[in-house]
Order: structure tokens, then sequence, then C-alpha cells
């Protein structure tokens, strides 16, 4: 597949139909009279694994021919792509070799573990995560399947715009969060196909801010020692995911630690649902910069609801 | 009003439809893997206010006439009622008169003084707070809506129900847990009506277990000193309540106060929403006697989702 079009996307649309949850667009009127304007969040912490995750690791495995799919699938990552891909490939009945690095938390490992996978356990540095996965690539013959740096990926994380659409109608705007771009480009790819006059805005923390600066400087520049509470926002923009952006973002906005947990806060307050700090960030940049945002019809994509409930980031008050 | 027909629910539905949310039904294949059946949550934790009272407020408050409605209306209650009839009132443009014990939680001062409700503070004895309720209800000449033995209030309660049977179908069982039974009432009704072969079965914390006495030796027995952390079944059962759910229900059983910390913990989990301990009780009961339920379509209203969340009940695992 080169860049996805829209038919891409709708293809990718029936597959994850099959398998994942059409995950409810809920509304706050206390948040909407918090911020003046009408939010629209679309709520994938209720998807499978608890992340978008689940819909492009979908597309990509049942995307595989027969031949390949035998053969499983492999990825390094200790993250919700770990459990999405493990999940996908089990509902295929294929192998998926998970290459994690030996410092990930148990609850983390446990979780992959829950869906079958194969994993193998390797230093916690970026080398022996590339090196592992490309020596079980070899002995196996799995096909790679990168967290966003992924055609199908891409194309699968666009069925989230694609639906928040069909069920909330027209907006103004519409908001997704950027770690590697992988949501953001799919983001960015159905919302012009389906609303081409509506704004796409990429919300980043400050303290992890590549995706801004490649954004501004239009070039990427990698991550170096980022540092967020948004863990799932920490890695750097994908070559492929850049191409998309560049093209069909219309800003990228970065916000404060403090401003993400006041809005993580809030949503867990108000709205009663769990994300975590990534999916916060979007919201984070409305109470920022309200002006943007007001009498607008603004969509959100919720990215996750991982979080250890046992470790929150909310003191007394 | 007499004990509602489904006419009544139904009219309650068209006026709870305008001002209230038609929350999402959700399920959970983690959790259906655990107890080996299919379960429905209907999400009154994503309702406004925060929970399922709403809907019976609503319904009370815009089934006044205009004459009545213009002297306002009034209750006692620290809990999710409180906010309920603070917000529907504030939605007709009527005075809400709020008696609350003086030791109420600051949190629930806020949310109801939020709604724009008046606030008379009492000593924190049901006396005080009835004799309080009285004179202002002489004062004002404002209809009291009791929170649950109010056959107004009951219908409203009674379209949760009819929703989640019209959003997911048929049910072999409906749970809803029991306080003073205006949900539980209103959602045997529905029921009764939609699904005549449904078994309704309430659950109840074994450590407030009046309705479960009540049900089985056919008579009101008040709660005496209950003590469980489902701080909204803690009342006693209304008369009007009791009398439907003596004809409607088929069972009530009673659950430990850790089997309701592990269904709670396992729904915020698994399922990424916030739940009170109330809400917990019905898949708490599931996860005790999975027996009963195992092969079967059972649906659950999830009461509510207001907790202090520098207060949970999860400990490090």
């Amino acid at each position: 597949m080169n860049i996805p079009v829209f038919a891409d996307i709708e293809q990718a649309h029936i597959i994850v139909q099959k398998y994942a949850h059409r995950t409810p667009v809920l509304t706050s009127s206390s948040i909407n009279k918090i911020v003046g304007g009408n939010l629209f969040f679309k709520c994938e912490n209720l998807q499978k694994v608890g992340a978008f995750k689940f819909r492009g690791a979908c597309n990509a495995v049942f995307s595989l021919s027969e031949h390949e799919a035998q053969k499983g699938v492999a990825t390094h990552s200790s993250g919700n792509h770990a459990a999405a891909l493990a999940l996908a490939a089990k509902m295929r009945g294929i192998a998926a070799h998970i290459v994690m690095p030996n410092n990930s938390p148990e609850i983390k490992k446990k979780a992959v573990a829950g869906y079958g996978a194969n994993i193998t356990f390797c230093e916690p540095t970026l080398q022996a995560r590339e090196s592992t996965l490309a020596r079980i690539v070899a002995e196996t013959g799995a096909t790679e399947i990168h967290p966003y740096n992924n055609f199908n990926v891409i194309a699968g994380q666009g069925t989230a715009a694609k639906e928040l659409i069909e069920d909330a109608g027209d907006f103004d705007i519409i908001m997704a969060p950027v770690g590697g771009g992988g949501l953001l480009s799919g983001t960015a790819l159905s919302t012009r196909y389906l609303l081409p006059d509506c704004k796409v805005i990429a919300a980043e923390p400050a303290g992890a801010d590549d995706a801004f600066r490649s954004f501004h400087e239009k070039k990427i520049i990698p991550s170096v020692n980022p540092k967020t509470i948004a863990d799932g926002l920490l890695t750097s923009l994908g070559e492929r995911n850049f191409a998309i952006i560049i093209k069909n973002v219309d800003d990228i906005v970065t916000v404060s630690e403090d401003k993400i947990v006041e809005a993580m806060r809030m949503i867990w307050e108000r709205m009663k649902i769990i994300i975590e700090p990534s999916s916060a960030t979007a919201l984070a940049v409305v109470l920022e910069k309200p002006d943007l945002f007001r009498s607008k019809r603004t969509g959100i994509i919720l990215t996750g609801g991982n979080v250890d409930l046992t470790h929150l980031p909310f003191g007394e008050r």
C-alpha cells in the first residue's frame, strides 16, 4: 500500500467493524460550559485492549495474505500496540511475537501474555529491541507490524475519525494527540476526505515536542530525552506519518504537564470515564487556548484508558 | 398517579429523552470470558449528574403542572438525588430547595450549589432532615419529590431498563442494585412489560440487606445500622417500591463487601469507566454465583459514577 486513500480506510473499516467496538461519542454539558464550545469525545479508551491501537493492529493483521499470516506477526513494544497486535493475531489464529524490554511493568507483561503472544524479553535499549526483533523475524518469517510507521496501521487508525464524523456529524475542528503519528495521520486522512473544511489540530506535550518542531521546521526532528506524564507520546514521528501530517494537518499545539493532569482529572470527574494521560492532551490544549475553540464544534479522540489505578496523579484538593 | 403502567413509563421516556443522555450499553469480552456469560452494561454512570437519579427527578419535575412548578420542588438528600433534582429544576427554570445534613462532604455541597439550588443545612439526623424539609415545604409551597417513594420517580427510573432492552435486545436476566427501590421497581415494571419471560434479579450488599429480608418475609423490614461501601444502598425500601418489587421481582441476592470491591475494580480496569461501589453490586453477584448466569444474556444497570478520586478502595496488588 502507498499513502492510504479514503477507499483504503473504508476497506480497513470493513475489517475493523468486524472485530472492534464501535465506541461511543460522549458529550459533557459541564465541560462544554467551562470551555464555551461544543466538544464531542470519541471514546477509544473504551476500545478493545483499552486503546485505539487495536484498530490499526487489526487492519494490519487481517490484511495479510494467508501465506504471510501463517508465519505470524512480530513487533517490539512495551505499550498498547503490543497488546493490540497480540489480540488481533489471536483473533486470526496466528502467532504474535512480541519483543518487550525486560523492565516493562508486570501489568503490561501479563496483559500481552494473556492474549497468548510469544514474548521475548531483551535489554531496555532501542538497539537491543531492534536486533532482537530482527533475529525473530529472520527465524520465523513473521511479518513485522510497526506500531505507526505502517500504511495498514494508519488506515486502521483512520477509522476512529470516520466513525466520529459518521456518528456526530459536522465539525469545525478535529483533534488527536501526536506521538509516533499513527493516529494523527489516519485522522487527518479521514477528516480531509469527509470534511474538507474541518481543521485538524494535534496536541503534544511540551516536554515531548518533536512533532511540533518537525511540523514547523518541515523535517523530522527526532525526540531527544522527552519527559511527560503522557507516556504514549514519547516516540518520534514516523516517516510515513510525517509525510501525511505535513500535508494534511493544520496545526500542532503543545501543552503543559499541569494542563494535561487538569484535563485528565476533568474527564474522570465530569465524564466518569478512565483515560490515560496521553488522552488528555487534546482537552488540555482546549483549556489552555479556549479562544481557538469558543462556539466551535470540536471532535476529540480519546486514545486510551490504560493506567495503574494504584498510582494516580490526583492529589487532595 | 397510581402504580405506573407501561404507558406512564413511555410518557416519562418522552420527557427523559429530551433532557437526559441516552447512555451507551457497553460489553466486555474479557469480563464475559471470566463469568462465562454475556453481560450488557447500561451505563447510567455516564448519565447527567453521574447517576440514573436524573431520570426520575427529571420526570417528576417536568410532570408538575405550571401552577405547582412555580412554587418549586424540595427534598432532603445528601446524595445523587439532590444533584439530580437541582439540575432538573434548573432546566425547568424553577426553584429547588434541598435540605442537606451539615456534615455532607464538601464536594456534594458544591455540586448541588453548582446547579443553583437553595440549600438549607440541618443536623445530621433523620428527624432534623424531615422537620427542616416540612418547614420549607410549608413556607414555600414547594412540591416534595421523594428520592424513590414516588410514582413519577419510579416511572422515570424505568426508562433506563426500557432503553437497555431497546438497544441490546432480548435478555434472560436483568439486574439492578436495590437501596430504596426506586430503580429496581422501575426496572421491574419495564422488564415485565417488554420481556415477560426475563428474570429480574436485584443485588444488595449483605451489610445492608433490608430489601433481601423484606422480600423474603413479604413485609417491609427497615434498615438498622447498615454498613457497606455501597453508600447509595443504605436506605430502607419505600412502601410504593416494595409493593411493585414484591409482585414483579424474581429474586434479591446479597453479596459480600469483598466481591463488591473486586467487581468495582474489574469494571474500572477492564471497561475503563468509573463506577461508584453501589454500581458494582450486580456484577459482584454474578462473580459470587456464576452458575446462575452461565451462558445467559444478562443486562446490568450501572447506577452511578460519583466517587472521590483521592479515596479509592484499590490497594497495590
